[in-house]
């Protein structure tokens, strides 16, 4: 068998699930923390686990290029290397070729680009993607896609749709089943709802053991983003997954998970720890600003992270103004939490079948 | 009663003691960590005392311009601000003032100076340096002094040794005895034992909680060092601790230990820490270097901290190559606890009258 998935409870679009992977359950709806270069930056494994992540999301580019594919299988694959027990999930590497790569070139067989390390030569297919994703040892494989630009014109998404529709073709035939692992295609098509469809049938016909949605949070604004979730993810299969790529902030989360969204990941929590932005229960807070400097109270009383219960708001903007690397570290664990205790909300919501008051209690309070 | 100190073991000149602070017990001979702003650097409070630290050292330089004394004094002292329960001691600001800001101007009443943040003026008196000390709450005061430049004229150094001398009685008359909290007097006179003489006999003749050997670590070698501890340290009280300033490398620290000092701190645990380099029971390593690359072994098998327990040097050296905070992490804990257990086999080695042979067998594993 596969990757594992169960529907434990509905409510309206959203669903209450639980993925089995090789490496422990994952409850959904879920947020995945980046591990990008093999580490969620500024955090400890134990830390991430400490506020309730069980899966977190592995670049493939960034890991093809260093350490390596193949130097990480050697080490016993990327769980281990990284000291982490839970589960794993791998992009396929097109997402950040397009954005960091230099001197790309796409053609029907794959990408040839240049490290933006050292400018060095690569090729990612869809066999090596997964190739390179099977060595770092992912418990969720993705299809490589290419990541159509926006705003860009019907043509111009179409064929690109469809360039990703042989890809994914490609990447399912070359993933290799072994339990508890599984690969997951992606919905292209840009904010068309005709191509979003065809890219989603085209999809389930190939059959994935999840459903991704790409090309999204790129900038096309939070309404059309639900708009293209509208279109596309009653077309997605009931018993298998479905991942929002690349979003997003804690609103658009609950808006893609009362349309039945299971997966998210986002670099905006543990960016936004670096750089001074706190979420919490009333909205964002800058901690540089000055207001904050004579605090006492905590960021958010009813958070239960190491930076709220130990440390002032005084203290964060002391260390946040000081760049103290302490600052980085309390933010992102925060900001985790944050996201990982919204997740649980929504979560015991859906249970109690109260999603919607719920959301509507979120949106007032931010 | 001010601070307490108990000799409870000797080993030739060597002490192991206990130091009672406000803030706890204290065992020594002991390293203590830096915690500049209010943070050791890169490691959470719960990290440091995991390495076994029960003291740590804030600068009073550094907290005076940001966040100020009379902030942290408002928001409950220094303890509570970083949550760090356990002793800590402030240095006087005077070394800082020296090396860091910009416009200094000495004279008989202290120094005026600009802050390196913003150009403010700034004025540190001995009076306001225990001051600030006081509002800090720190559990061991230091009296603020001249760092006398090296190499100097043996006349620069005696009018600077003098100078600090009368900077020391100051100092002493304007702490505020209270249980568990003491003020100690530093030792100057650069290289020459004439000096170092007069001024250990001028501040044993005013009385110290304890007393410090300043001036050191700034370039004279070990061997110069040494010098000056053998010619300081028997003429300082026996019933009291002897701190030796800024000092050093583990073996500065054996060193130190066989001719009875109690108390160091150093930049250099920490500050390897963030640039990749790790202390081992086998000499320093740096992480960076190639051959890490592929090597599955943990950096020192016979440590017990996080990095060594949870990671191999492969994936140290991934994460310093990639410039990833948690390698500052990873190895900042490491350093600390390597720094730890050394001390803490010092003192087991002194328990056990073998410290000689414990700095042989030291010596020839480096």
């Amino acid at each position: 068998m596969t990757i594992g998935f169960e529907v434990l409870a509905r409510d309206g679009a959203a669903r209450r699930g639980r993925l089995m992977t090789a490496h422990g359950a994952v409850d959904t709806p879920v947020f995945m923390p980046l591990a990008t270069t093999g580490t969620v930056k500024a955090m400890t494994p134990e830390g991430v686990a400490a506020t309730g992540a069980r899966i977190v999301l592995g670049n493939t580019y960034h890991l093809m290029l260093r350490p390596g594919a193949e130097r990480v299988a050697a080490l016993g694959g990327l769980h281990r290397f990284m000291n982490w027990p839970y589960a794993i999930l791998t992009d396929s590497g097109g997402f950040q070729v397009m954005s960091l790569a230099s001197r790309r070139t796409i053609g029907e067989a794959g990408v040839t680009f240049r490290s933006h390390l050292d400018g060095s030569l690569y090729e990612l297919t869809p066999e090596r993607s997964v190739a390179i994703q099977h060595l770092l040892g992912a418990d969720v494989t993705m299809a490589l896609d290419e990541c159509t630009p926006y705003p860009a014109p019907h043509e111009a998404v179409e064929s690109s749709m469809e360039l990703s529709m042989r890809w994914a073709e490609r990447s399912r035939h070359a993933f290799v089943e072994h339990a508890g692992h599984g690969v997951f295609g992606i919905v292209q098509g840009g904010v068309h709802p005709d191509l979003r469809l065809r890219s989603a049938a085209r999809l389930v016909e190939i059959g994935f053991d999840g459903y991704a949605i790409g090309g999204l949070a790129i900038g096309e604004g939070q309404e059309t983003t639900f708009a293209v979730l509208d279109a596309t993810v009653p077309v997605l299969p009931e018993e298998r997954p479905r991942y929002l790529m690349g979003v997003g902030k804690p609103a658009d989360l609950v808006g893609a998970v009362l349309r039945g969204v299971d997966m998210f990941d986002c670099v905006l929590p543990t960016r936004s720890g670096r750089t001074a932005q706190a979420f919490t229960r009333h909205g964002t807070v800058n901690l540089r600003n000055a207001p904050h400097a004579d605090d006492p109270a905590p960021l958010d009383p009813e958070c239960g992270c190491p930076a709220c219960a130990g440390y002032s708001r005084a203290y964060l903007h002391h260390l946040c103004r000081s760049g103290e690397i302490l600052g980085s570290m309390l933010l992102t664990a925060h900001n985790l939490s944050y996201y990982a205790d919204l997740m649980a909300a929504m979560r015991a919501a859906i249970e109690m079948g109260s999603l919607a008051d719920f959301a509507a209690d979120f949106v007032s309070s931010q």
